[in-house]
């Protein structure tokens, strides 16, 4: 891991780009110099990591004493885009546009995010090696991101992470849905309620399917982007109950 | 109002009980002179207001810095019970009990409950009248009850009520499903998603129903009575937002 650049905002939050080979990174930590728990965040179905939504997540969260680290998925972000690639999201996006009924979205939509997450989930792991060498990061670890299905995937595959919440709101390939019962780590699932991008009666039932003992469902209104402000410090005790 | 007793607890929380005509109710309010704003705690279907998960609420709540009232229903807790009453009770739990089918288990609870809700408004709406008048008593006024069908009908009726908090977790008369739709105030919503007792799908569509801008549900497993600690603060956070 190499750090390429540094910042300290004014929270006294210290934000770090990073990459790990070919992996571009950000790590958030608070001021603090004792290790702190750490806290991996992906954006939605590879969405950059400068996302504005994600950045503004990330800081609260580090700032609440968190360390929070991202990386940008393979074509993603700052990442070298595939003529092919790019050609299938443009299809994807004038699907939506359109209206497509849902069954055939979901066709158009499974092929690259399946694999997709299946690329994501050894970088992320990757990532989480190089992250828990540093002296500032300590554990435990969990997750809170706005990417469910590699959330899925991660918190099945990856042992060390022993929290997880997930935002309701892309597209869940089958092979997660189906294994969302072998999820067994306390969870936090969130939902907008009237997301006219995912079907609810979908995301409900993935939060049925959950194996978690232990899981909470927080929905409310406001669209896709819509998510109240006061779920941010919702998802941070959650964090704090399970790190902390 | 008269008080006829006092106790001064622990948390410096002072808990009055009172009576109102022949309604008895019970008043906690925090250390502090100044006054607080005012949250009106209803148990679920005449539960009796001695009940100790309402107290440990009750007084959760107050310590956080509101004066929280409720009252004993008409035939519930320490008022007189009719013989007809008492038989309708015993003939509900028999057939919960024997598990009869939902329908059947809806028509059995419509007849009891409607009237009881009906007859507890004007009683909940005196005694706001007359907590309103106590020197530390403020506003704003709201609502974190365990009777969500009182609380519907509350919200609809009584204009000083500026923010709801409902459990989902027992019978609500077809009256009350019917003017969900006419409740507009901040809404949460509590709901324990393995709660034998209640059909899930029915608190689903009745969150669906509320008419509010702003609604937030709190879905979380533990049956009935196994609404998990956090929420308690929770739901005092979401106080915090529209009382203070």
């Amino acid at each position: 891991m190499q750090f390429t650049s540094e910042q300290r905002l004014d929270d006294g939050v210290l934000a770090r780009e990073f990459t790990l080979g070919e992996i571009p990174g950000t790590l958030w930590t608070p001021g603090s110099a004792a290790p702190v728990p750490l806290v991996l965040m992906a954006h939605n179905n590879g969405l950059p990591k400068a996302d504005s939504r994600l950045v503004a997540r990330a800081r609260y969260t580090a700032a609440r004493g968190y360390a929070v680290a991202t990386i940008d998925a393979a074509g993603c972000g700052d990442r070298p885009r595939s003529a092919a690639a790019e050609q299938i999201r443009a299809e994807l996006r004038q699907a939506v546009q359109a209206g497509r009924p849902a069954d055939e979205l979901d066709e158009l939509f499974e092929s690259p995010v399946g694999p997709l997450v299946a690329q994501a989930v050894p970088e992320w792991q990757a990532a989480l090696d190089a992250l828990l060498r540093l002296p500032d990061v300590g554990g435990p670890v969990g997750d809170s991101g706005g990417w469910a299905a590699l959330g899925i995937r991660l918190a099945v595959a990856e042992p060390r992470l022993v929290a997880a919440g997930f935002f309701a709101g892309g597209y869940v390939p089958r092979a997660q849905r189906e294994e969302a019962r072998l999820v067994t780590v306390p969870l936090l699932f969130l939902l907008q309620w009237d997301d006219q991008g995912n079907p609810r009666r979908r995301a409900l039932d993935l939060f049925d399917a959950f194996g978690s003992k232990e899981k909470t469902l927080h929905a409310n209104l406001g669209g896709h982007t819509g998510t109240p402000w006061f779920e941010l410090e919702d998802g941070c005790r959650f964090l704090d109950r399970h790190l902390k």
